[in-house]
């Protein structure tokens, strides 16, 4: 099928993917009492007393602002809050038809940190949640590290945190594929931007110890010349050997490639190097950094990539709606770590033991069981972390 | 019917009012890739090339922002962000019901006049059209003034000219009643706030000669002594005599009252006072400046309020779903004064002069052809005086 052109007269037909409809109905005078003036003036009082009342008279507490710049759309680059417009609306409907949350896009008209920090903090008392997306690195984790501190609801980069629990997911059942443990593999992160880093802190969290990160000049390691802030960090809490050399240095007796970077840039050769049951999440899109079918030429034994005609699609959609769900059903006031790894586990474990094989380690996405599983994991993870409120 | 008591058991059961629904399905693997990835970088390719064609690919068209710092709302005053909740959801349900649009609560935690002002021109790209709600005078005049001039979406603030719309229809039906014609007639506006100078400048519009504008110490005339800004520049184009005195002087001889301001405030006396044939709108809500059947004892011939169980309700559901329908219809820049007056006309001329009467100068809320006919007139005043963009 043709998906630019057939998207292009779905989107047009419909103007647009989303509408706001009522759960009420006001088509008498007395249900217009009820929705609008007088009555409204009852659960208004009532919130104006006590603030939290606002989750029980209102939408507040199912509602997700999607908020974007437009700086970092798909692989399209910096076009704009307007032309992010059909992707955020995307997102909304994902929303809803995954995890039955109602979201809305916020397309904000500004690219400063500061700004878009305090347009959302300002903004916050209609919502029970916030999805950052495709917001350019590296103003998004600033951005995301801020609003968490300052905000006591749930916080979210999808495009960061939503990659690293799929990816975590996808590794924990490939790894009981190939037998392996996490303390014992060497993993090489190709890409450290806003996702890689997120990726290297949750594979840290499932106790990797031997985590390589390359960038375009090769392995971080402290103190290299063109390390900036954010690469500096992660070579801090990565590369343990302080090793230095390329991608393809970094690959010999590697065990994990996770890419998040660009296409083709993992040659046959270097899978070859890698050490034997090797495991290659290649997630540069459309073009991923070396082709599957190629990967697996090359003796790799489980191969995940970002595309939905392949298999093991590493999807985003598998994490985020359950990991709202979950976070709003008990008013959890942050989305932490130990909730991130619920929901990778969650999602890993829909895949039965006997179900697993180098093609299905990752769910698909229309797997209905996925969001309960994940929602129920990570509303668990916060009632333990004592960050729920209900 | 208690509903007070209705009104928080609807609420609490729907957990607020609004809900975001999908216009399209994604129940599979082909309709994901046309909504969401990869086929939605297409309309996003559209706009980032055109910005315009966003009316055309995205929601935004039909999306109305419904913003509120909660300074003013109902009779209830500065109850905050999260209290105004259930007024802006309510406003969304009439937005939709009565109009189709879809409409969405910003309700945001900042009174910082220049804070709402670049909040709302950053929050614009995702919306097509803002209407201002419940923001306490004097500053929600200097919002909209600013807005409008910078904006090139229809921005409304609601409480002031969807008052003096109804207001003016009112008017034109009454005054056909009693045979008198607006440049004759003595008008008195007591209230000098944001709706009663919205009230004013319609009437000037209407080519009013003889308005007297009443504050709590008397009839407002240029340099007196407590008037600021506003009450300053209504003086202004008020008060062609220059009177001074108090609501009661000003009320002697007076056609028309209009009530923008507190329970109770005109007697009988009073009323008695003006010419024959006069026309009482007592809006003060839930109690208003004089009792209906006080007004008509004294021998007002028509008499309106704000209420619903009186003849003659003077409501703003009247005005603004078919205000946004028509302006967003033809993606008018603004809302100017004569899209105001001509939704004035079309709320008016939907009563037949042999329907016309004492109790029925304005139609019912629930009339179904007042949105269409509003709508109608509006988008055409709009290309008439050239705001239009298609």
């Amino acid at each position: 099928m043709d998906y630019a052109k057939k998207a292009l007269e779905v989107h047009q037909e419909h103007q647009g993917k989303i509408s706001i409809v009522s759960k009420v109905s006001v088509s008498n005078k007395d249900e217009l009492s009820i929705a609008y003036t007088p009555g409204v003036a009852e659960p208004c009082r009532k919130i104006a007393e006590k603030r939290e009342e606002v989750y029980k008279y209102t939408s507040k507490g199912n509602l997700v602002a999607v908020v974007s710049d437009g700086s970092a759309v798909l692989g399209l680059g910096d076009i704009g809050p307007e032309a992010a417009m059909p992707v955020m609306e995307g997102k909304a409907v994902l929303f809803k038809e995954f995890a039955g949350i109602d979201a809305f896009p916020i397309c904000v008209d500004t690219k400063d940190v500061d700004e878009i920090v305090d347009l959302v903090k300002k903004l916050s008392p209609t919502f029970g949640g916030i999805n950052l997306e495709d917001i350019s690195a590296p103003r998004c984790i600033e951005i995301e590290k801020r609003l968490k501190k300052e905000l006591d609801i749930p916080v979210f980069h999808d495009d960061q945190h939503g990659t690293a629990i799929v990816v975590v997911a996808g590794l924990i059942n490939a790894l009981k594929l190939v037998n392996k443990n996490w303390e014992d593999i060497k993993i090489v992160v190709n890409g450290p931007g806003a996702a890689g880093s997120a990726i290297v802190k949750m594979l840290l969290n499932m106790h990797a110890k031997n985590i390589l990160v390359c960038g375009k000049t090769g392995i971080l390691y402290e103190g290299k010349e063109d390390n900036d802030e954010l690469k500096e960090e992660l070579a801090k809490i990565t590369n343990p050997n302080n090793e230095k050399g390329t991608l393809e240095d970094a690959l010999k007796n590697a065990d994990v490639f996770i890419g998040v970077s660009a296409p083709n840039v993992v040659t046959k050769e270097m899978v070859e190097s890698m050490n034997k049951e090797n495991i290659v999440f290649a997630m540069a899109n459309p073009i991923p950094e070396i082709m599957p079918s190629l990967a697996k030429e090359a003796g790799a034994r489980v191969v995940g990539s970002g595309r939905s005609d392949f298999a093991n699609q590493i999807n985003n959609v598998l994490a985020f709606p359950g990991i709202f769900k979950g976070a709003l059903s008990v008013r959890a006031s942050d989305i932490n770590e130990e909730m991130k790894v619920a929901a990778a586990r969650a999602i890993a474990e829909i895949i039965d033991e006997n179900e697993l094989n180098e093609e299905y380690i990752i769910p698909k996405p229309f797997d209905k069981r996925i969001v309960e599983n994940v929602a129920k994991a990570v509303a668990k993870a916060a009632k333990d972390t004592g960050i729920s409120r209900i």
